[in-house]
């Protein structure tokens, strides 16, 4: 098998670590994989250079192109270290660069994307038996720019070099995500006591997911992962039990009406009162929106009365402000309501494709509880609703027993 | 003109300090003048970047290849920090590492030489009339490894670099070297309170002057300024008034008998007595030195008397209990004679080639102080003699007081 595994800053953040990194490596190589290690800056180093970099423009906004130059040498230190342990437990490594194995990305610095990886020299250095350590996070453009790819970009490091490897004849390819918990589980463990790790889930419910997920995992690496079929195995760095894999949908995964629970307290909801109902008004209400990169999530229109309709959609809390003051440019800020406190819940499964009810189920779950739902929105795997902040906790514990997600 | 600039650890080894170095590089610019800056790492973090390595290491002796990558990451992140500054304070900048302007080195990992320099991206970069910031200390081997070229590789740099574009048709190129001292000196200061700043010297001067050049400039950034005629100004970080220009011989040189004394105290003596005058004897006695990379400095064969001669030589101190070893198992250790309380005092100049006489002198000087001569050796344009290590000082202030080169 080849095994990408990709460290975090914290698994690499002291020399110890690293040499437990290393150790695992090598175990691995030695149980008869190929073995590449991707890896993060220690922790707090990125932080740190950028801190410098910021303190030596005083007031100046720091060009982007330098900055990462300097952020980029976090993780040439740590793959420099990785390898220098590797050795020092007998083993054979090479340390890469994002330069030295072409990972090709626009110049869109400091969160850059990736457009091609040049496998070739890993091959070479796995042909010679050595364990090949890359550096996360950072590329190169077509012009020779050293970029990164923005916070959490080496999860996308170590799937885009899996997808690299994979795509140009390597079999069997796994990508290995350490993470200080022991995978994905049904909904937040803090949150509910009964939640349960999941053994398999597919991308598109992981993507879904995304609340629960981006703690372990970035999203643009699973959909990465998604893109270019590579398998992705989240689990612990601090011990040997398998965690979750985040896979191709399977057949089986749809006997599973349910797979997790999520609760997002970060949006908040706009409502425009009395709208005239009339053709274009909904995009000459949003443009401003997005001109301004706010990403809207929800949207519901009532029906209308007397020729008007009250408009109602989510946007995230940090831009609940800017979009308050862009639509009072349009409408009389005085029909305008806002609401910060509110909660977004989430049930996901690629079973209710082929269940009817979910949703049926769903709302009369939370209306047991005397749960009042705001709004609702689905997908083809998931349904969306939004209630009261304060039922937040209570509504992810009732519908996880209620959909019996506790059971293995 | 195009000057290349180049500042050590010390000068960058704050931020502060960093925006100071940017003020002076804008400062020459905005007089008119096309500038490189070519930097170190921040001072410390070269020592600490090979103790992280070092560490993570453990008992094993770290290979030299992800030495390289580790340490070169200091030069990097100073290189982004110093284009930030110049950004900030209102000029253009842009950063390069070594592999972005192709700094060619062999693969002589931690000791590399630079092969070749590709001045096309520099040259674009001066052109669109930014300030290039260059990553002194590091290159890139054929293969596309990370190599660096050894303590004090920055000077290196930066001669090279003046080399390269001055090669590709840069008119009136000059290579400043920053210090925390104003130049070079006819002696050391601290030794002789008369010894004044040089104005001009010749590179061949400067290379004889080891001694005291060491500490200002790298001997090996001296040979390729000669090899290439590069004019190198030594100089102040600390004021704007000129330091020491390291020069092309001129003819207005050689009036000047003497330039400077320098003393060395690092030598050590062994003599062999009672060898045999006969053909081979010294290539038999020297060959192990020799294969050892032991360096033999100055070699003394006394008259040969009833077939025996006596062999003096000096080898660095560090190495003198290894070349006692060694010299052991080719003749009876009994005839062995170590001295480490020697010093090596020289006075160089280009003038000697043209004046008679300096060798007796310099004798007459050292004889009417009472100083006793152990061993002579002479050169073109320098002569060095060993005396006792107490004398050292004593040995400088008179020679550097009788040969006048205290006046200007």
């Amino acid at each position: 098998m080849l095994i990408v595994q990709k460290y975090g800053g914290t698994s690499v953040g002291s020399v110890e670590r690293i040499r437990n990194v290393a150790a695992r490596a090598l175990a691995t190589q030695r149980a008869g994989h190929d073995v590449v290690l991707i890896v993060s800056a220690m922790s707090g180093e990125t932080n740190r250079l950028l801190a410098l970099a910021k303190e030596v423009s005083g007031d100046t906004l720091p060009e982007q192109r330098e900055l990462d130059v300097v952020a980029s040498t976090g993780e040439q230190v740590t793959v420099g270290l990785c390898a220098l342990a590797i050795q020092s437990l007998g083993g054979k490594a090479i340390s890469f660069l994002g330069h030295q194995v072409r990972v090709l990305t626009d110049s869109a610095f400091t969160r850059a994307r990736i457009q091609s990886i040049d496998g070739t020299k890993i091959r070479e250095a796995l042909g010679q038996g050595r364990i090949a350590v890359i550096a996360g996070f950072q590329g190169q453009d077509e012009a020779g720019n050293i970029t990164t790819l923005g916070r959490g970009g080496s999860d996308t490091s170590g799937v885009a070099i899996a997808a690299a490897l994979q795509a140009s004849g390597s079999k069997d390819v796994v990508c290995e995500i350490y993470t200080d918990v022991d995978g994905v589980y049904t909904t937040d463990p803090n949150v509910c006591p009964t939640a349960r790790k999941i053994a398999r889930i597919s991308f598109e419910e992981m993507l879904e997911l995304a609340s629960l997920g981006a703690k372990v995992l970035q999203i643009r690496s699973v959909e990465m992962a998604m893109n270019h079929n590579v398998r992705v195995h989240v689990r612990s760095s601090f011990h040997d039990r398998e965690g979750t894999w985040v896979v191709p949908e399977e057949k089986s995964m749809e006997h599973v009406v349910v797979t997790g629970i999520a609760a997002d307290k970060n949006e908040s909801k706009v409502t425009v009162v009395g709208v005239p109902d009339e053709p274009g008004i909904a995009a000459k209400l949003f443009r401003p929106l997005g001109d301004s990169g706010i990403i809207v999530d929800m949207i519901i229109q009532n029906v209308s009365s007397e020729g008007r309709t009250d408009l109602t959609f989510t946007v995230p809390r940090t831009d609940l402000q800017r979009a308050r003051d862009l639509m009072g440019t349009i409408v009389d800020p005085k029909t305008i309501r806002t609401d910060e406190r509110i909660a977004k819940i989430s049930v996901v499964g690629v079973g209710m494709r082929s269940h009817a009810g979910v949703a049926q189920r769903m709302f009369e779950i939370l209306a047991h509880e005397g749960i009042n739902i705001q709004m609702i929105s689905t997908s083809e795997i998931k349904i969306s609703v939004v209630v009261d902040e304060k039922y937040a906790e209570l509504a992810v514990r009732v519908l996880h027993d209620g959909f019996e997600l506790g059971k293995a």
